[in-house]
């Protein structure tokens, strides 16, 4: 039987935190890896993590937390990482430390850009990373919600099963349920694909396009989704379950989330450089259309709404045309 | 081939005044009845509903209005219902002349309480109308986005597509968009049916819960609807049509929904008569939900969300311990 003793979380963003407080519910120490000291001081002096999910609280004597990622690499058995997918590569070049026997989770939605893999395959091509080892934790959840602890569904992916049921017994809670899947390809490409249609809910709104339009984008989406996995990698899913649609939804109607946010900004004229400039932020969907395009080119599963995302963030096309194209596609 | 040329609208809401709007568009002339003869006045006057959809610019010299039930349907050859369920059996009393050969779309989405019956059965099993003659209007659709001609998609369902096909000529347009099905059944069930799973996600909201639930909740709901309507009328369908998934989306994520605000108030603690009678409004998935729970204590479909709704409503258990136990049965 697995056992993991030892967790540590990579990354200083909301979702590692979220991570952190949810673990440290039922741990007596978590690991926690971030590039800035300055926040790793702030949170043993005051608590919380300055900078994201400031209001939830965390509990600096169950933390062992350093800005050496080697250090806390050697440190646990199990590593998750949520570390943004455009950080990925710069992070993980830093590591001198064998990955051997190491059990690594990705919390990460979206494609490294450099390889155009999405981070469970980046880990097992180019770092040897056996499948077995691989798994993915993704679910509906806005990290904000896991702060003000509300209730909140997330599943834990493995080709080895067992090692998921074991990472959600430390993860599953007072307001946190767990389910385990053996998907870990299909769950990370819904995880990355719903960046892209959440930007798409964006832009179309951002065009002016209501609720009920929205909806049916929506429902299109889902069945988007459905093919282009079935394409890269094929086996029964109920594509309807929480790790996909829910996942799909949480981000699709969130006013919250950035990749809508920014796809709004593209719907209302911005461009690409100033959207991004504008929000100070990295918007995953920008890179996962990318990705998601040039996969999709080899593998030909109709993509209409990918598609359309595409033209209109890499190929300058118009928002305003492409949605009228695209809405004749729809239905 | 199939041609309709006198269509009436019956039903003096917003939906009944949406699609009046969208058939004055294409049409020289709509027949439309409403008990309410000041509403006919009023709009004869000043074009438009002053109590639905009052923004909704009509044409009153394109419309036949009338308050005689009888007349109108001696007019038209093809009857669009738009009355709430609740009040369809009442007007259809009055109906002295044969409904023989008439085409009768239902855009009613919910059941006749006093026969249990979906609207499309109602009038085959009662009124004796043939199911090639009987047809359904769905879609993602609230009638206010209509009335701002945001773009919206409707399906048209029917047995005898010809029919279906003929309607949707006279409704798509500039910001409609049709879609032909021949699942009458399953269409009107699930219009129903995403009413119950909007007063499941207001009473979601009332408790508290956020918005990652709420995705759970809604990824729950389509397959608890696929289960049901398999039940009912097993045959191929893509739940994932926007006929589908999309009405349940744009019901069960729109803030203005009745079904929605109504269990909001009962998970914020109202009882059943109190919010109906502050609401002033019939929400049609109060009637849905006991309808539904009978129709599957036949069939026995899993249906964990139905059946906490009609516990809260029917059997006056508390929705809180209702809500707790319902999230360990969903995924």
């Amino acid at each position: 039987m697995t056992k993991i003793d030892k967790i540590a979380v990579f990354g200083g963003g909301s979702w590692a935190t979220a991570i952190v407080k949810m673990l440290s519910e039922n741990m007596n120490e978590v690991g926690w890896y971030m590039r800035n000291s300055y926040v790793i001081e702030h949170i043993k002096r005051n608590n919380h993590n300055p900078n994201y999910l400031s209001s939830a609280d965390l509990h600096p004597k169950k933390l062992f937390l350093s800005d050496d990622i080697n250090e806390m690499i050697e440190y646990a058995e199990c590593l998750i990482f949520a570390i943004p997918s455009a950080f990925l590569k710069s992070e993980l070049d830093k590591v001198k430390i064998p990955l051997d026997g190491k059990i690594i989770f990705s919390a990460i939605k979206g494609i490294v850009p450099e390889t155009g893999l999405i981070v469970g395959e980046h880990f097992h091509d180019k770092l040897n990373v056996p499948f077995e080892n691989i798994g993915v934790i993704t679910g509906p959840c806005h990290a904000e919600e896991v702060a003000m602890e509300r209730l909140s569904y997330l599943t834990l992916a493995c080709q080895d099963e067992e090692k998921a049921i074991c990472l959600s017994e430390k993860i599953a809670g007072r307001y946190i349920k767990t389910k385990i899947s053996d998907d870990i390809i299909g769950t990370e490409y819904a995880a990355m694909l719903k960046n892209i249609f959440a930007v798409s809910a964006g832009i179309a709104h951002g065009l002016g396009y209501g609720d009920n339009f929205q909806a049916v984008l929506m429902s299109n989406a889902i069945r988007e989704m459905k093919r282009f996995i079935k394409k890269v990698h094929k086996m029964k899913r109920n594509i309807n379950n929480s790790a996909y649609l829910g996942d799909l939804l949480v981000t699709g109607y969130s006013v919250f989330s950035r990749n809508r946010m920014f796809g709004n900004m593209i719907g209302k004229g911005y461009t690409v450089k100033s959207a991004m400039l504008e929000m100070s932020m990295v918007a995953e969907g920008y890179y996962a259309t990318k990705s998601a395009y040039k996969i999709n080119k080899k593998n030909k599963a109709k993509t209409p709404i990918i598609d359309a995302v595409y033209a209109i963030l890499y190929e300058n096309k118009e928002a305003k045309i492409e949605f009228q194209k695209l809405t004749d596609l729809l239905d």
